[in-house]
């Protein structure tokens, strides 16, 4: 049933892509069509258009699609030969390319679909005609520039988005999430709260940490590395450049390349590299895209005992991986992140409860900055045995994916199986945490390697005195710094608790005649580790007040004639209009409390 | 007269040079002689040898050397024409080579020192006759590689090093010092406490810090971070690559680039870079090899009023700098290091306030880590106005260099002028500690840049409301993490103070029977933020406690039956053979108190 729905779905939004481009084709009949298909909550199409639109078309455009809708066109499929198909395209280049991607595959014929007198080359599927669709369940949203095919060298088309929905009712549901979450874009937030900026000098995907931003990192960091002496991890500290075998080696170089830097030769002078020369001397390093090999070496530079193991390293180390342009987007997609890494290396014996171990920490990670524990979806990441793309053994595949079910099972996780998400050295959990508006967010990761410890030969010695392969766990808990950053930027839309708020309490003088008062009460916050700021300039109080209530500090004292010559606090609480009044003592120990209460 | 002393002791080094060419020659009559000079603590001389040689050739030597001396043998100078001089080398490539260099650079002929039958292309100086020099107080030290003319692509010599002196006193205390020296090396102990390693395959310069070295560096991060706060620094946070524009702007990329690594080539396909083409949207890229022109990057990010600075912005940034293989010497000489940096952006009117809270902040660190604070050696680095090597007007550089020297005098510093020595941006200060052996090592650098405020177009708005170019110091207490912690090393020959112990505590079980005892003990002490350490393997006691020995941990407690029925604990103190009691809280207490005390 939920099959069906889902499929109808597709199929309406399909044909209102249809729709919109028989729309287009009318005010410009000789545009180029390039795909065009349905997605999650709409539908897009590409379009080669021989001048630049604006935004105003778009109503243009949804007129003339509901006119077609109350025409009810009907949409039917019809098989055409090739020799057909590329006639009917002869002035259209993207089309005739998708046909011959479809000889290339070895169709015997191409599948079109014709609604009134516009025929297109697809596959379907769509609805049997256009009265099916609610007038008022859609609407085109935006438009885009894409790139043909995807690929940065061809013709950048255009692109009009529609969104589409079953009912009106879901429309307006999906615009107002929309509304909610363009109000926690971190991106805005991150700007606002002057938490950090995206240089274009510097360089795309490359955020720059301002000193309100810097500081809450720190804060986290100091947490995180607190919780991990106290879980019995051990600290490693591993540098951002290494030779590029330790990445053959590992096979992340055969797996991932693309997705890596270009590698740096290294012992070469400036001039023979701009030669581009071959040198003697000359190594070729990577910057690193995961922190694996190098720990991995750290446990070889000497030998181990089954005694000694578990060994738990953790390291927050910086990796860099190359995206395209076009995928970045603020702190969740960037081309620079520190990992929040740790290698457990085991015995068999010790694996599942390292495992559970890890799981619990997950757990109470999320629920430290405040997220439900309940609602977390975790997916199961298994092979898929059809493709090639996984190292190691069938049997070391059938153990490590039955253990890991096993485990999450036992600790009651919400498990989804992605079938064919595995990394290519073992089976993975991926934790997602839902935010204050329902949506996920992937942070943790818990990946099983039984194929790394092979393939750089890790061995301790054993009770029989004999050399024995350890396992591997690879994990992150909040994924990266600058992921989980942005998600709890979103999460509490920028109002972050207190124990996290790079500034906690922030003075705000109402004279001249009260700074010296609000540098005193400042220097006691200070004393008892509370961050804080005195707003003393020239501006006016509300100007000051409307300022910090835009920093979304939770708490706001403002100090005039009155508060000077008291012991009372005038508090304005975060999201109050109006301020209570307490001991100063009182209200000293309220914010401690919170601190340590991470609230 | 202390100059003259100088010129004799080179003059006896270099002459040493010269005897023990003759002694080679002796025994090798075609070696061919590369350059031979007199060096700090003694001498050296390259040689082409027909075959390897090893150190059982250095008593031969200094045995004929010695023979030599009591001949009283003549050192005379006398010129030779070019002819003459290319005739009398024709067989020695390297003296030809050395010849071709005077007459490149215009010289009229050629100075040969003569003593006995060896003539030697020479500019001297020497002693008047071998009688002059000491018999006892020099010998021959080692054998090295070196290549002719310190290049990689020439050819492999033998240089052959000899210590000497001016009196054989000298000479022990030369040698005495250096074994201490030996135990002090900061690689070798690196090892044994198992702080960090440098693999081989991960690449030559970049450490990998094990547990114990990794917590070491967290204890003094964590430190650093609180102290800047505590003195009005600001966090910031900033990438490891970025686009080369910017240290084009900075003026680094032109003046330096010789000591970058090669620029990455970001927005192409692997294969791209492998056919090494240049595509469009290709964009250069370089590992930072210093932070600068990032902090920049944050404060051009928006508008600052004359009423928010200085801004003092501190970040731990860990920078990539090319070095060549031969001058990498474990953590003081590496290609990757962590600043610990800030830049200070201000106000002229500023500028002395902050030099003097950086010289006190400085001075401060070094009292926090044990070192004299009286024999810090200041080195106040000014242009060399004949060299062409630096930015900016005359009036910056006259203006920078005294506000520099004047505070520094106020601050009753022990100045030193490098005249020549100044960063192409401006004038600084390096702080040079001395370590428990009297060694001197750089560690904080304080530099006055007028210029980078210039290159990137930097200004805030002034009381007038007009834009005014800032000020900008860079400074570094520790220079770098891993230089700093070497020199800790050293300076501690690895018995680290107890508030920088990566174990403070090591408790050693008698039997199996007491271990659940000691674990108890040990969770106790991590109550008390003691980092403690439980050896209850079941090797011999003397055998644990030699290895705790080994380890230099400041406290090391046995605990066998006597102490497992007693609230007393024996406790030995390193250094120290035997152990003492004391209770239990007292104990923690004294730890404890040395922890805040940083002892």
């Amino acid at each position: 049933m939920l099959e069906e729905k889902k499929n109808k779905l597709e199929a309406i939004r399909h044909s209102l892509s249809h729709l919109m481009s028989m729309a287009i084709q009318e005010l410009y009949p000789q545009v180029g069509l390039g795909v065009g298909p349905a997605i999650e909550n709409g539908f897009y199409q590409d379009y080669d258009l021989p001048e630049a639109i604006g935004l105003e078309i778009l109503p243009k455009l949804e007129k003339r699609m509901k006119e077609l809708i109350r025409k009810n066109i009907k949409f039917e499929q019809h098989n055409v030969d090739f020799k057909q198909a590329y006639k009917f395209y002869q002035h259209d280049l993207y089309k005739t390319a998708l046909i011959d991607d479809l000889k290339s595959v070895g169709e015997k014929s191409v599948s079109f679909y014709k609604s009134g007198e516009f025929d297109n080359l697809c596959a379907g599927s769509h609805v049997k005609s256009s009265g099916q669709i609610q007038s008022d369940s859609w609407k085109l949203e935006k438009l885009a520039g894409a790139y043909w095919r995807g690929d940065e060298k061809n013709k950048m088309l255009t692109r009009i988005y529609g969104l589409a929905f079953a009912t009106k009712q879901e429309l307006d549901n999906y615009l107002k999430m929309m509304e909610e979450a363009e109000k926690r874009d971190h991106r805005k937030l991150g700007k606002e709260l002057d938490f950090f900026h995206i240089d274009e000098i510097v360089g795309s995907g490359l955020p720059l940490w301002h000193p309100k931003g810097a500081i809450l990192w720190r804060i986290i960091e100091d947490f995180w590395y607190k919780e991990h002496l106290k879980n019995e991890y051990q600290l490693v500290r591993t540098p951002h450049i290494g030779n590029k075998i330790l990445w053959e080696t590992s096979g992340h170089w055969g797996f991932y390349n693309e997705s890596m830097y270009p590698p740096l030769e290294i012992g070469q002078t400036l001039k023979e590299n701009q030669n581009k020369e071959k040198t003697k001397n000359s190594e070729q390093f990577l910057l690193k895209p995961m922190n694996c090999p190098f720990h991995v070496q750290i446990f070889k530079n000497k030998p181990y005992s089954y005694r000694e193991l578990p060994l738990r390293w953790a390291e927050c180390g910086t990796v860099y991986r190359y995206e395209k342009k076009g995928e970045l987007s603020g702190l969740i997609r960037v081309r620079g992140f520190t990992q929040d890494d740790a290698h457990i290396i085991c015995r068999a014996d010790q694996v599942e409860n390292e495992l559970k171990k890890v799981i619990d920490f997950i757990l109470f990670i999320y629920k430290s900055f405040g997220f439900e524990i309940e609602s977390v979806n975790v997916y199961l990441s298994i092979r898929d045995q059809e493709l090639k793309k996984y190292a190691g053994t069938n049997q070391g595949w059938e153990f490590t994916e039955k253990v890991l079910e096993r485990v999450a099972l036992e600790k009651g996780l919400n498990i989804k199986k992605d079938v064919g998400g595995a990394v290519f050295y073992g089976p993975k959990l991926d934790f997602k945490v839902k935010d204050a508006i329902g949506r996920e967010w992937q942070c943790s990761t818990l990946q099983f390697d039984f194929n790394l410890p092979e393939r750089f030969d890790m061995t301790f010695v054993n009770e029989k005195a004999e050399k024995e392969r350890p396992y591997m766990l690879h994990r992150a808990l909040f994924g990266s710094f600058e992921r989980f950053i942005g998600v709890l930027i979103e999460h509490y839309a920028g109002a972050l608790p207190v124990w996290l708020s790079p500034v906690q309490v922030k003075i705000v003088s109402v004279g001249a005649a009260h700074a010296e008062f609000c540098q005193k009460l400042a220097d006691e916050f200070k004393q008892n580790d509370i961050r804080v700021e005195v707003d003393e300039s020239d501006e006016t109080v509300g100007n000051k007040i409307r300022k910090a209530v835009a920093e979304k500090v939770p708490y706001m004292l403002v100090v005039g004639d009155r508060e000077t010559a008291s012991d009372k606090l005038a508090v304005r609480d975060r999201g109050e209009k109006q301020t209570r009044e307490i001991d100063k003592e009182r209200f000293i120990k309220e914010v401690k409390e919170k601190i340590k209460n991470r609230k």
